[in-house]
């Protein structure tokens, strides 16, 4: 995942985020549940008198509760959607409360393989139940209800993050008023779940993973994690853009015959030092369990393996976004959702998005992305306003 | 890479590989050189008289001598461009002399790290040369040398072969009468140099690697190798061909809510045995001297970056294929080719085949690809014929 790199004029400033506990069990798709469980969040705005201005952002693959603003005056980089949330942007926090977490099984705060197991009194690692994304939306409702969110004004998300936002259309369709699906699918490709599979392989086969028990022997398994966020990389970009990025520069000296060192292409460093970052700050189980879940998740099977009918459950608008150079997501993804929406009668806008960004598009600026994304949530919040104004009188 | 299944009616039979010792020291494109070196290698079907009937065939990353044939009558598996070679195929052993070699640096039978270093007495490993793909075409001329060809009727070869092809047009114009150069491009784009660079730091991550040294401690770095087989082979099938393949077909069980063990994709299981497979049989440093040669090619860099200039040197005609869905080496890198080689006046049949093969569509059957690549060799086999009858007359 890309990451906006400079805090903008309109940024929403220092935030903090907060932790809420849930002591009722959560069932989970598995068969197993969860006694105990917290959930690290964030909020951005204000929520309005009766409740109705509320945006769920849900994470991808790597993401956190950390969506937007800094964590101190200092902070280098600001969260992770910064470019889209915060005053005056397409996520206007004057007018919505933002509510973004840190899913659960993540490794930022929530409940995760890196926390305790209060059975045993070890680590989860390895023995964390593996979640579902239904697991999330149950779990996020909850956080809703913490909140006092009956109904979310948007429940929105790219990647993995649409996969939640759709499955809470169908989870709770009188709790969703928009879902916001960008760069997302109703199920993976076969080369999807090949790519994860790979990045799976590299981090279970490196000897300090240790079958996932690799915090109890004070161990973490950078190579692994290195090499599954180098491939993670390059699938997250365009060829073309990364043509237009690195071409084939070289880091350094010059591409003469008569000499024996490697030559360096500077994707090569780049990539390495991606790689690199990405092993000192994630864990490897929450890696593990987050592809799992992005494998697993095919929006229709229990409706028959029809899209239609699983959407005919929705209550909801939708808007449905793609990037004309992703290819882990491509738009033909995302002209299936909106087409399984059309044939269920459901309200839906579908942009596809030029951009030589591939999948990480839907992180970046991007004019005309901004614009459609914008509009769309401006005129959620003006129908929300009207509302409540007319309630009010 | 993929491989013919099945040995056909139209097979070529027992092959027996041969060995050419060379005991000149080939300057090297580093600087270095060899003292001495062996090339293991396989002809098919009769030298003419004149010895104008030669093809040399040039092999990919992870290709060999064994081009076409069967070593044994209980052989289950055929060389792996059998589909294109033996009689009456497109690359007729009837009308032409094939010879098929093992690149120098290889690892199944010519020189490379797995060879003693005569200066030490040890295994090369990590201490052979690095090589460009210069150096294999040198030392390929000398093999002709040995075998009495003055000049090739054909240099054929796909993806890292092709490079080696065009290259042979390059340094040696006037022993090249035809180069055929498939699936293939005039330099690597930033993204195919990441996937190389992240199959490589899979390999050297491995602990069982040892900075290369692996044979002297008896190891094999075999997960490394998997994973960076296990990348290869995703980006040579295309998206589509995957998912035709394999959907999310599971591998067994069914994919019911209330289990815990993790689902299994046929995809999954597929790749995992490609890469066990392949850590079983290949050296891990002869792939990253391979992988390393296909990122440094660059045709035209010593033609002042000017492709027309390059190909302006050949005296060769031409014929460039690509396939539809090959996205590593996609048809617009064999369409800078053909475009390069009409603006430096030289003639070059261009195809662009449908395929939804990716990549390894160069190995497989494909009508119009055996029709297109059968009827130039043909059209050469009756030139070559009726010169040498004219000769004798």
């Amino acid at each position: 995942m890309a990451e906006a790199s400079t805090s903008s004029d309109n940024s929403i400033g220092i935030v903090k985020p907060q932790t809420a506990e849930f002591d009722e069990p959560l069932s989970l798709a598995n068969g197993r549940s969860l006694a105990r469980y917290q959930l690290l969040y964030e909020t951005y705005g204000t929520l309005n008198k009766d409740a109705s201005n509320g945006v769920l952002i849900c994470h991808a693959l790597s993401g956190n509760h950390h969506a937007a603003g800094l964590h101190s005056y200092d902070d280098p980089k600001p969260g992770w959607w910064d470019a889209y949330i915060g005053p005056g942007k397409a996520i206007d926090t004057n007018r919505f409360f933002v509510v973004s977490l840190n899913n659960l099984g993540g490794c930022d705060g929530s409940t995760g393989p890196t926390s305790i197991n209060p059975a045993s009194g070890e680590v989860w690692g390895p023995d964390f139940p593996s979640l579902r994304v239904r697991d999330w939306v149950h779990s996020q409702a909850r956080l809703a209800d913490r909140l006092g969110i009956a109904r979310w004004a948007a429940v929105v998300g790219g990647s993995l993050g649409g996969m939640q936002a759709m499955r809470w259309a169908l989870e709770y369709p009188e709790r969703v008023n928009r879902c916001v699906a960008i760069a997302s699918a109703m199920k993976l490709t076969a080369q999807n779940i090949a790519f994860n599979e790979t990045a799976r392989q590299a981090i279970s086969r490196d000897p300090e993973f240790k079958d996932g028990h690799y915090q109890r022997s004070d161990t973490v398994p950078r190579s692994g994690l290195s090499v599954a966020r180098m491939i993670g990389h390059i699938t997250y970009l365009s060829g073309d853009g990364m043509g237009e990025k690195f071409g084939r520069q070289l880091r350094s000296g010059s591409f003469t015959q008569g000499q024996d060192e490697p030559v360096e292409f500077q994707v090569q460093s780049y990539l390495r030092y991606q790689g690199e970052r990405f092993s000192d700050s994630f864990d490897a189980n929450t890696y593990i369990l987050m592809t799992r879940a992005l494998d697993y998740f095919d929006l229709a099977r229990e409706y028959q393996n029809d899209p239609v009918k699983a959407f005919s459950h929705a209550q909801c608008k939708f808007l449905v976004v793609s990037f004309t150079s992703d290819w882990r997501f491509a738009p033909a993804r995302s002209r299936e959702i909106a087409d399984a929406l059309m044939a269920a009668n459901k309200e839906v806008s579908y942009a596809e998005i030029e951009s030589d960004a591939g999948h990480d598009a839907f992180l970046l600026p991007n004019m005309r992305y901004q614009a459609v994304f914008g509009n769309y949530m401006a005129k959620l919040a003006d129908e929300i306003e009207t509302g409540e104004q007319e309630a009010g009188n």
